[in-house]
């Protein structure tokens, strides 16, 4: 009997089941608590200390009202509302475009199967550069060096070549069109095979120009700025507003809502650059090995196992 | 006198006529009240036995007001209202890429006709794949054996040939496009031909990479711990609040906040993995239905029924 | 001289002047106050009781604050906020899809007559099963009979032949290929011309898939629910807390404010299916006029005039 | 030395520098004020009425809250937002159909002098025939009668074919349509060259669907009724809210809430259909004569100047 | 071994490290406080007044509550997050078109080898007008004179030519465009490979016609006048409103209030017009160098280094 088809598990960032309610409460894991806590921590104290003040009558806070947190309210959430989504939004772009990656080397092994025939020459090479570019690119995003990975991929000359470029990923397609461009003069492509195939790498050179787009061009400094000051600005009016009717439980609640506050803001922080290695990033490494299985299958190659999730995560 | 056509209706997920105001009041099919009973019914009891501690006055709190929980509803808006709406944008993306694989398979059918002609044995092969694609795609992302189900549109070896790949439905779109090349090389398709199949593949290959995006690209996990730990907060804070002002009364209100609160969160975290077996998830069974009929009708073949609703529900 | 060009009008829906400001506040027709008008009758009359209990102080609301019902407000606006959104989204798109079928049928009209000629008769059948289809498929969304007005454009051969397949409407576009298919068969198409064509019926096949998906999946059902649920609490909630400060106006202030909420969500519900004949819904017998008057163009016939407005309404 | 090359400035509705702070509060060019003065006055004279009433204590307003109007205040929110959003992304993507048109004229041009040869008379014919299309679409969409405008660009005789179709536009890309048949049949452009132009008559085809369906879909009308008369209820209440705090300074309180709610009102529905002639409406004089410019440039013609800004404004 | 590849960073904008809470307490650089500083002091000075007129009780403000603040709130929560969205929302596309137009270089650099040879004159001739293109464009759109830069891609006559022309930038790729039409009459290029390299122009005319548009093409005046008087309203009333609770503390918190209101009106008009040389604008010159690295990569020259950051910005 047939095996039942196993579905290529790419799970992005933190996998685990979903935990209970305590245990989410609890987990630390993929929070951006541990960063935010000195914040929490520092806000929290100034608290204790205004409720002090007050309480031994060092200062008067009783007619303050909620009114100044309020009138802070309606701009703090417009802007924060504002860059949550503009933040995830950049994060789910930069997932589509790998995303179609995927895709767009599955139909370049296909087509290239069709034209040239399943086991030319160029095709396997036109595939290997294919990959090499993926790992280029994922190296230039995460600005680590990936030069030795590549020559699993392409010989040490032609990957020498592309390292001598000022953009290797760029360099991996120009190879990939050259290779075109001598199957179209030999004439084992006609203009019509030529431009199926380059279509695939003109998509894969898109997703490149939108990753670089993403990862150079950060939200506007001046939303951070903005953000920034109105948030500590509002936490830090908070124990003067609350002392006055709450007492020692202020410090509490402005810890609490500190957390909130500046949780969601390192969030939008983190979601802003999503091709690095921090937990809510998109696990590169991963998507890199699906392209390898994608081709590995195509040649008829032993295909490799996906990758393992360590410590909850992928990478 | 020609028939009435019919309307193939794919109704989704639970399939009802709108029922009167009290009924939906009353509905539990459907509803997620279910799975959040438990968590209504602690908050519930929780402020019982708050309410009780300030009946006899063991604990004192007159002087609390709204202003704690206000100032969580700045930020757990915008939070519920971001999960939400990215929740739910998943799953109509999910929605419309299998809305797509409808259209690209009767456009697969049509233009398969029109080149090859509309006996070809080619075509016939060629639509089987695309049936065992659709198929096999659903197994993967439901995590089910559809192994057997394949059998009935292609050979035990073509399957075999598959599911020994490490993605079984992009390996059928592989062998419809081998079927391509072949008839590109026998001379029965020109280059521009082939191009007008493959499109309808490449179709195909970008709906099934960006279910998988879907599928396997949870939200980002901090999220769901934010959103989970201020709703937590924030309900559990209730009791404190309302009971100054509200004595008994306040159990009750807390429960009815608890349950919205709970229940847009329960019913983002189902959205967001649309492909499941849930009532409110995609019914892919169905559309695989849609997909037999239509290619049926195209080559002549008697068209199978709809799927039956049952229970209310398609599955 | 020539004569004013004059534009092709397909107003949707209600059709009338701007009203001046109180024939707006009095307008019954494409409201939806006629079919709420029960539910906000019941809630006044239930805030009625509620006053009259407490003005004869068999019931003591004094202490009640409007607390609740903001704590309900923030659920309860996000949710009437995004099914609004979501709903008004179907609506719009669905629309987008039938103006893109305009285009289509045009373009189709278009260069068929550069590349068959303008007097083939292949041109005329072909453009006789647009028509075909865009009449079957308004009728099987509507789920109306629209058997024998398919014979003023296709021969009761043809239309059986659809008829009896389960989807007529994708039929009518399969014999547009087959048609097509023939041509290039024939010699009279080249490749290039058969893809032009065939473009054209991918693009209508896509608008077809695409009004099933919008006309077959309603919003996941759960919202439905929780947002009916919602704000039938909040509104029969109205009447403790209004009562208290307000007295004998509370009735008039709380059927006012059901009416936004019901309002809003029947309204919503409308949208959500945009393809019936309620007063909101598309003009798709309009629409299908249009691409008659684009046909009667292209082949010279006498273009038969826009459909008239019936009752300040489009059909 | 070279000239500085000038950008073609297509400065939309009102052209002024960015006026100082209080030049901008008294502006009326461009503001919705003098059309809803009227309305305003209105409000603000019934609570001039109210506080006289309740000065002289015939009616006794202490008692009322706030609480009436912030109930109102959620769904009127959602209805404002909401409307606002969708008449801006109407105008908007008006715009940018209208931008797009600049850019397929502009790609018209250059392809046709490569396939044709640059003094091809088929190729002045065709774009002669695009500008006639984009000033017959502007004629349709303002239904102003711009039949002798057209004689600029198209012979009397071609003219009058087109304007006695029911939509002389599209005409215009028809007969653009056969000059490209006739080149094909004659053998000046292959099948693939056909394409190439199509492509871009369908375009503009695409367009001008896109502008009919913006100017003939208005919003539901039942939107409208919601927050006109939410709008209306909300200011008329205002002053039995705020009088028995505000005394005689609620009248212009309320005058300044009124100024805001009828303004996004106002402008919303100004938005909403962008082809007039209003303020704030879309320049398809000046959008039309840039395409006459493109043309001009392309066929080495003496281009026209861009039109001249008159009384702060672009036609 | 080979080097690292190093990632071509096209940081856009303020470049700096995420500086610590402290400094981004303190930045003036990016943020738009000292344009507003005038407006914010202003303010505060009124707020100096009306607290000392309430002080020696000249004018009685006990009475007055935070109720017109709020009412106000709603509209200009709706105006201001509206108008962050839109204008973010062209800025972001501004950018994203110009990442397209990277990207549409480097494939017109790669097809054109393949297609033409990688030596052929007519690929270098066609790239350089691609980067004259470029040039004009950013030229156009700052109204910055870049007559001589052009002069490093193209020779004086073709400059020239194209300075004579409306739209310098549309000539250069008219120019490509001809070049083009040569080779094609010439049999160097066929219909195929004409529509490949056409493409490519087409995408670069598309970029040019969205980025005229943005330019161009400001929201609607009525909006800023609706903001701006709002806000400012708003702002002034606040005094009034704070003194009675808070007195000297009031013209502190008029001021932090003013700070959030006026900041983001103040960035939203930046976003707005993208294309300046203000802080927050888009780096066109960092933009033009990359298009410059891909070009002399692809034709073996020499690349120029990317841009350096001056003064922590790019231009």
């Amino acid at each position: 009997m047939a095996p039942a088809p196993t579905f290529l598990r790419i799970t992005t960032m933190i996998v685990r089941e979903r935990p209970n309610a305590i245990a989410l409460l609890l987990a630390l894991r993929g929070s951006v608590v541990p960063e935010i806590l000195p914040h929490i921590a520092f806000v929290a104290l100034f608290s204790v200390a205004v409720a002090a003040l007050s309480h031994y009558q060092l200062i008067g806070l009783q007619s303050l009202t909620i009114m100044p947190v309020t009138l802070l309210g309606i701009v703090l959430s417009i802007l924060l509302g504002f860059r949550n989504n503009a933040s995830y939004d950049r994060w789910w772009e930069a997932r589509k475009q790998w995303g179609q990656m995927v895709n767009e080397i599955r139909s370049l092994a296909r087509v290239s199967g069709a034209l040239l025939g399943e086991d030319a020459p160029a095709r396997r090479a036109i595939l290997m550069r294919a990959l090499a570019y993926a790992h280029a690119l994922k190296g230039q995003l995460r600005e680590e060096n990936v030069g030795e990975d590549l020559l699993a991929w392409v010989s040490r000359e032609d990957c020498d070549l592309a390292l001598a470029t000022a953009n290797p990923a760029d360099a991996f397609i120009a190879q990939a069109g050259s290779l075109l461009g001598e199957q179209y003069r030999q004439g084992s492509l006609d203009s019509m095979g030529l431009r199926m195939l380059d279509e695939r790498l003109a998509a894969l050179s898109k997703v490149q120009a939108a990753s670089e787009r993403i990862a150079t061009t950060p939200l506007p400094f001046a939303y951070t700025l903005l953000v920034h000051r109105t948030a500590y600005v509002y936490c830090y009016l908070l124990p003067f507003v609350l002392t006055g009717s709450m007492g020692w439980v202020s410090p509490i609640l402005t810890a609490v809502v500190a957390y909130t506050f500046f949780g969601i803001d390192r969030l939008s922080e983190h979601l802003e650059t999503p091709f690095g290695r921090a937990p809510n990033d998109l696990p590169l490494d991963a998507l890199c090995r699906i392209h390898e299985i994608s081709v590995a299958d195509a040649l008829g190659d032993v295909a490799p196992a996906p990758l393992p999730v360590k410590n909850f995560q992928l990478q």
